[in-house]
């Protein structure tokens, strides 16, 4: 374990007033945990959740980082996996918290990534109609995603986070150095949705990466200020706009075609995992943006370039074996719940950087651009 | 049926700016529900949610007044009962909900009592993240207490209410005629939360009860008023204090020692019902308040002696069976949600329509206290 106390740690503010809180970002924020919280919320108890996976690496370094700091802990782990994202599970933690007597004060800590994040801050959001959240996250989508915005929830038989609750967390610990032992592809896949906030509002952050790519994924100090970046673009918007009523839409760049692509692949992540779809929706978004001549053919091709440049997949053609026809994507899309009384909402783009949202887009006019781009 | 157009109906606001809603109060608005929600959200979709008992008596009644409206409608019909109000048909709801394809502008309307109210509040919560809701309260004590205010949420094993989200309603539409139906014990314990506004912070309330609960009782003006202004004293608590930072408490008037006694007699309403442990527990605040020297025994005992006039219960002793011992009932108090790091928090009083927030009051004095007044 490295000596976290030295380490220098870059901190972002969601400036959402009362609720306002610090992400923190650099290596050794799991080993630190600990004094952060105690200095922050002296006296709460926590109870931590998290996967069997993450619980081999990390849990034994965050209890201890608790244990000196003189908070008292439990752990609830849940098996690996997006099957975890659902009521049964939801309603073990539930069970577990109010076994543990936490109270409104109390914390709920997510060590873990997206799965475990949406997952435990939902069940904080409603025992004891809303209790502390404390996000660490362990995966870089969750890191500058996920555990930014207070989104929590889980899956349905009818969909992907179709029930959750708003509730922001009181604090987000970033561990950078928890990222080396990612597998490249998903790491690669996290790092889409760094690529999404240089394309929705953010272009000197496109070209930066274009340029530094290579060093992100070395890890280091480029890897901190790239998710540093990621966090401030989304908290800017989620500051503007918290309970997704207009602009937090944006977010969605790339979205509504990866989520039917998704789905379309029956969530196999073999097939493609979710920043994947991300990255071919982005690069779907754009040349959807040039069909519609909302955007320039040279900017569409430099987004592509530079997706499948770091190794991700931009077209459906890339996705191994056979994808349903156009009719059965738009389908998909339709079930979508951006989707606002049958009209299509989309989000666009003006160039890179210049994101906006598409209401009542025609059905018809999807479905011809999705014949278009099938590889069928 | 009544001519619901030629009634007067009162109007209550709850002041809670962007998220604002009337409870609109009168008899035959059960009828004309249709009407005020297509006046207020036009091109919603609504699905009912209610319970068998209360399906018999006003689902037809509201499915027609929905359906004149133009309003497209559909119904969760559950089990009535406390049972109900449990995981399994929570995501039962949520379920029916995200199968009727509603979207975030749609409408849930909770047709029932409490039970059905803080179900269908919680699943209108979660299902993307909180759609739209309304309330048609049918008992009183839903009319005059869980209706408003958007607390809402289910019971697990380890206590009631324990999990669930703030919620507010679009609108409340309290049919005073649906009273005419209740039986009088349940009646009886609706009044007790009225009586408990008067105790909270109106004593001219209470005053106007003492003279005119046989009125209210009756049926009628007096009624309606009764329970207009019950709503406005919770509506008034509720904008100050929203998600129960602090005075928001001062609600929990009698529910300390009432919850406690619910528990003790293992929820079973043949021996006590919400609202008597609610006027038991008043009872015994106002006791507890004269012991500690806050409150005068000509307060304490004008409350008992109006509760037990309108043929409440007011004492331990008045509950059939046995009651486990003092201690017994001190550990009921301690898991009370609204224990706060072990100390006690309970409403104690200065004299009727001055209550307080008392913290950190010694277990040691509620326990002799409760010795003293054990019927064992």
């Amino acid at each position: 374990m490295q000596d976290a106390a030295d380490m220098p740690v870059t901190r972002v503010e969601v400036g959402l007033g009362a609720r306002a809180y610090d992400i923190l970002i650099g290596p050794g924020l799991v080993a630190r945990a600990g004094d952060e919280i105690a200095r922050r919320m002296a006296g709460v108890r926590c109870a931590v959740v998290t996967d069997e996976n993450v619980a081999a690496v990390h849990l034994d370094a965050l209890a201890d980082s608790l244990g000196r700091a003189g908070v008292e802990h439990s752990a609830i782990t849940l098996d690996p996996g997006e099957k975890t994202k659902s009521f049964g599970p939801f309603e073990r933690v539930v069970d577990a918290l109010l076994g543990a007597r936490l109270e409104r004060g109390d914390l709920v800590i997510a060590l873990g990534g997206g799965v475990i994040g949406d997952l435990a801050g939902f069940a904080a959001g409603v025992v004891r109609r809303g209790m502390g959240f404390v996000q660490v996250p362990t995966s870089l989508l969750a890191q500058v995603d996920s555990s930014v915005g207070g989104k929590t929830g889980i899956n349905t038989t009818h969909g992907k986070n179709l029930v959750g609750v708003f509730h922001q967390p009181r604090l987000v610990l970033a561990d950078t150095a928890a990222l080396d032992t990612l597998p490249a592809r998903e790491f690669r896949a996290g790092y889409a949705e760094m690529v999404k906030y240089g394309l929705i509002d953010r272009p000197g952050f496109f070209d930066w990466l274009e340029r530094n790519w290579r060093d992100v994924f070395a890890g280091g100090a480029a890897r901190v200020e790239a998710i540093a970046e990621s966090c401030r673009a989304k908290a800017a918007i989620v500051a503007r706009d918290e309970t997704e009523a207009g602009e937090r839409a944006l977010l969605n760049l790339g979205h509504t075609f990866g989520h039917a692509l998704e789905a379309a692949t029956g969530y196999d992540g073999r097939r493609l995992v979710h920043g994947e779809g991300v990255a071919i929706g982005m690069t779907l978004a754009h040349r959807f943006s040039v069909r519609l001549n909302q955007c320039s053919a040279d900017d569409a091709e430099k987004v592509e370039a530079h997706l499948a440049g770091v190794g991700l997949p931009t077209r459906m053609a890339d996705i191994s074996g056979q994808l349903p026809g156009a009719e059965a994507l738009l389908t998909y899309i339709m079930q979508d719940k951006k989707v606002s009384r049958g009209a299509l909402t989309f989000i666009l783009t003006r160039g890179i950087g210049r994101s906006y949202i598409a209401k009542d887009l025609p059905a018809a006019e999807v479905l011809s651009f999705l014949r278009e781009n099938h590889p069928g």
